[in-house]
């Protein structure tokens, strides 16, 4: 015999734990990117924590509800460029086609990330700003998209489809050409995030000198 | 008839005005260099002039007679790198050749100057770290830097020799490639300075595709 639906208080003012953990992670994510806005602006040690309060309409004690500290803010910001970089640069490698091809698709999705809030925190954040522990791991994800890229080069250079005299410089050059699409890429001009993403990707793949 | 000689006090422990001042500008170059390598390693805040002073084996009141505050410091090391790379970057420029063959000049003077402690102090400092005084003459440079740069880039969109989509885009994806040199660049490795700065120099004008 079905057993009778247990007793229920429709009507109370607490959401269920569901709706709580996904409610949790929704502010959390608000003071994540509300922060990343004011180190791409203000600057890391010029942002305080009352600033990412009041832009939000809480007290300081409520961010230190989600987090530890400012170390771990800018560590948590961090994370998540890098992290999009990682996810989308594996998506791209995994496609077919040349490595010439797959490379344009993995600089692509990284230019994309370097032109949200959190990547263009990536792009500013300097090792020296975070806490030991967080440095590691900020380095450890940057060797991570490194060694992804890097893949990707050795390949064309396997298999003749990319020009390249040195793995590791090439891999850096065009890492630190997108690494800057957020410092100069102006959202209110004529040009699309995309659309300048995908110039800067042509330029690094085809060169700026005209072919004989 | 010849004038005698003015008394002279040939064995005086002052030395005469002209090496003074001579010093004195060495003097003042030391303790830019030292801030930068500084500023470089550890970054603005966490770098005080009690380092810059112990490097130097002076006390910070010394500093002090050379400079106002480490602001000063910080804008004066920019402002040599600044100064070097449009230096280089005219002289490149004003050679014969196609736009082309001059651009590949300006992009390795300005690499060049990327690889020395000022040039990476340039590529560290984010506007916001500067008083606005300073600020506002920081982009001023960087804006004639962009200029120069930009107008090699068009004069190649004009005579052929170089393949543009959009001058500023161009402009901007080599800039950033040579700002993150020094964030790269290892001096110990097998590379030398001119040989890495070249390599980043001929992937950007030939690109990483393989040619068809």
């Amino acid at each position: 015999m079905p057993r009778k639906p247990a007793l229920s208080a429709d009507a109370s003012p607490w959401a269920p734990p569901g709706d709580r953990e996904r409610e949790r992670a929704a502010k959390r994510e608000a003071v994540l990117r509300t922060a990343a806005r004011f180190f791409n602006q203000k600057g890391f040690h010029a942002t305080s924590l009352d600033d990412v309060a009041n832009a939000l309409n809480v007290t300081k004690p409520t961010i230190y509800h989600y987090f530890a500290n400012k170390d771990e803010i800018l560590f948590e910001c961090t994370r998540r460029g890098l992290g999009a970089i990682i996810e989308a640069s594996r998506k791209a490698a995994a496609q077919g086609g040349t490595a010439a091809e797959r490379l344009r698709s993995v600089l692509m999705a990284y230019a994309m990330v370097m032109l949200d809030d959190y990547g263009i925190c990536v792009a500013r954040t300097q090792d020296h700003l975070l806490s030991e522990p967080s440095r590691k791991q900020f380095r450890a994800l940057k060797r991570e998209i490194d060694a992804l890229i890097r893949q990707v080069v050795a390949e064309g250079a396997a298999d003749g489809s990319l020009r390249i005299r040195d793995v590791r410089i090439a891999t850096f050059t065009a890492a630190q050409a997108l690494n800057g699409l957020g410092n100069w890429y102006n959202p209110e001009g004529p040009t699309s995030p995309e659309g300048a993403a995908r110039q800067v990707v042509e330029t690094l793949m085809d060169g700026l000198s005209a072919k004989a």
